[in-house]
């Protein structure tokens, strides 16, 4: 079965590489956010990306959720005594990626082939794809303006309230090479447990995209449990939008796109509003905190999918 | 009394120290070689410019002749890991300062605006002026063919036999703002013990400066110490060329441009020579092991130009 995976940062993250130890190699495409990508001091920063590739090839850091194991923070150091910015943290061997990124992007390379081929360097057998090659910057409204995703994210720390969000570029984009064929044969599409207004939305707003997922078989896994975001400003951008945070308002969100929803225990009391939707729904334990919770997830989504795949040639 | 100092890498970077030491605030301006200048990984990297700025904030590695003290190399290790080029080395805080250069040229700032700015930043007092805002590139004319200067330097480790040198841009690029007006207002110009043929070549190279220099007093001070350059490919050069490396044959090199020269102790039986050249000598301990070897280095040059310049009001 081949399967697509949607996905952002640190949640996205760990069930793709849940997904990665449960299918067999060449059976998983993830497509991930490039819309908090931003260029610093020069260079091609893709957080949403590393963070994938970094899980992915076990460089991860565990307790951080961002950035690479065994970091250290040199450079950073040195930086700020020339009087360059320090807000946004780079380590030493993380500062690798993005110059070795940028340098070869300036060659003319495009992201997905640098991405594809820095994969392979690490050892990474998932075909790890980025939304589009063409840029697409996510802009935060807030009461204060409109701003920047990573001025919001970082150097705000989502502080500001949030009125909505813009794509910017996001028409014009095309998917990367790969994204609409991985998309055209997968059996099952996953959304990763990612925030959906910054981590999905703007994958979902590259031309096409829509159109390429509506017949398939969708299912999305909530960032959202017990009314709060795992990690991440999700929670707090659906209050402030006026919308309760809760799995259920996860699954409207998404909408017409999603054949089925996947909510944690701890929110069983929605599943049936959610069913409602005319969603099928599977409740399990989406919290990973371990290797184990990531495979266990992993697993009951693609046994679920497997059900689902089967209930729909069969009706 | 002002003084101007001409200086490459190593050696030139130690006896501009002396200076500093020596001499008053604001009474001494460095002119640096940025022949060896190049683009790296996107990065504008200028290595005798660094030696000097290094040096001169307190931050040099006092071993290794290049770099930063207490230095870590996690990004160039890291950059191995994904199939980049680690011939060069880079150290994690060396990174700072080729990062942060090069974000501000690309946003515009010329190479001596941006060296001025980070010298104040890092609590530099001497005024540290790159040759030229405009490009040179030292090449160096080898039995294998042209090569670039850290192709030659670092990547083949000096080993091709070295046929002669071409500074590619010298004759279109003009001297940095403020090196003319620092040699035309200074008393005496120093040529650091550099490598003449890579070092101070281009220097002299640049469009104007020989002009600048021709009615200066202009002292030397050898890089060739009993027959070998206290570092680097200077002596080797020389016997390539066909010159046996003295002290004799670097006052040569530099010939009309001087007034006096500087040479060892070891090499006194060269003095008489020199002298029948029409240069003032001083013979002095030019090996500068420690900071006191530097201090009195430029302490011996600094009296013997004073007595010059008397000398000259007097005669």
């Amino acid at each position: 079965m081949k399967v697509v995976a949607l996905a952002g940062g640190v949640g996205g993250a760990k069930l793709v590489q849940g997904l990665a130890g449960t299918l067999p190699p060449d059976s998983l495409s993830v497509v991930v956010n490039t819309g908090d990508d931003f260029e610093h001091l020069g260079l091609r920063i893709c957080p949403d990306l590393d963070t994938v590739v970094y899980t992915l090839a076990g460089l991860a850091d565990p307790q951080r959720g961002w950035g690479r194991a065994d970091e250290s923070w040199n450079f950073l150091q040195a930086l700020g005594s020339l009087g360059g910015p320090t807000w946004f943290r780079i380590g030493d061997r993380d500062l690798a990626m993005h110059v070795e990124r940028t340098h070869r992007m300036r060659a003319g390379q495009r992201l997905s082939r640098v991405t594809a081929d820095l994969c392979r360097t690490l050892g990474v057998s998932v075909r790890v794809l980025p939304m589009s090659d063409d840029p697409v910057s996510t802009m935060v409204l807030t009461e204060e303006g409109e701003l920047s995703f990573q001025e919001y994210f970082v150097a705000r720390r989502c502080t500001p309230r949030v009125q909505g969000f813009r794509f910017q570029g996001a028409q014009r984009a095309r998917p990367a090479p790969g994204v609409l064929q991985a998309i055209e044969t997968a059996a099952l599409v996953v959304f990763c447990p990612s925030n959906p207004w910054v981590s999905l939305d703007p994958i979902l707003a590259v031309s096409g995209m829509r159109q390429a997922l509506v017949s398939k078989t969708v299912v999305a896994v909530s960032p959202i449990v017990g009314g709060r975001a795992i990690k991440g400003p999700a929670a707090k951008m659906f209050a402030e939008l006026g919308v309760e945070p809760t799995a259920l308002a996860v699954a409207e969100h998404y909408n017409c796109l999603l054949k089925a929803f996947v909510l944690d225990q701890e929110d069983r009391d929605q599943e049936r509003e959610i069913a409602a939707l005319g969603l099928q729904t599977l409740v399990a334990q989406t919290i990973m905190r371990s290797i184990e919770d990531r495979l266990a997830l992993a697993r009951a989504v693609i046994e679920f999918a497997q059900g689902l795949l089967v209930g729909e040639v069969s009706v």
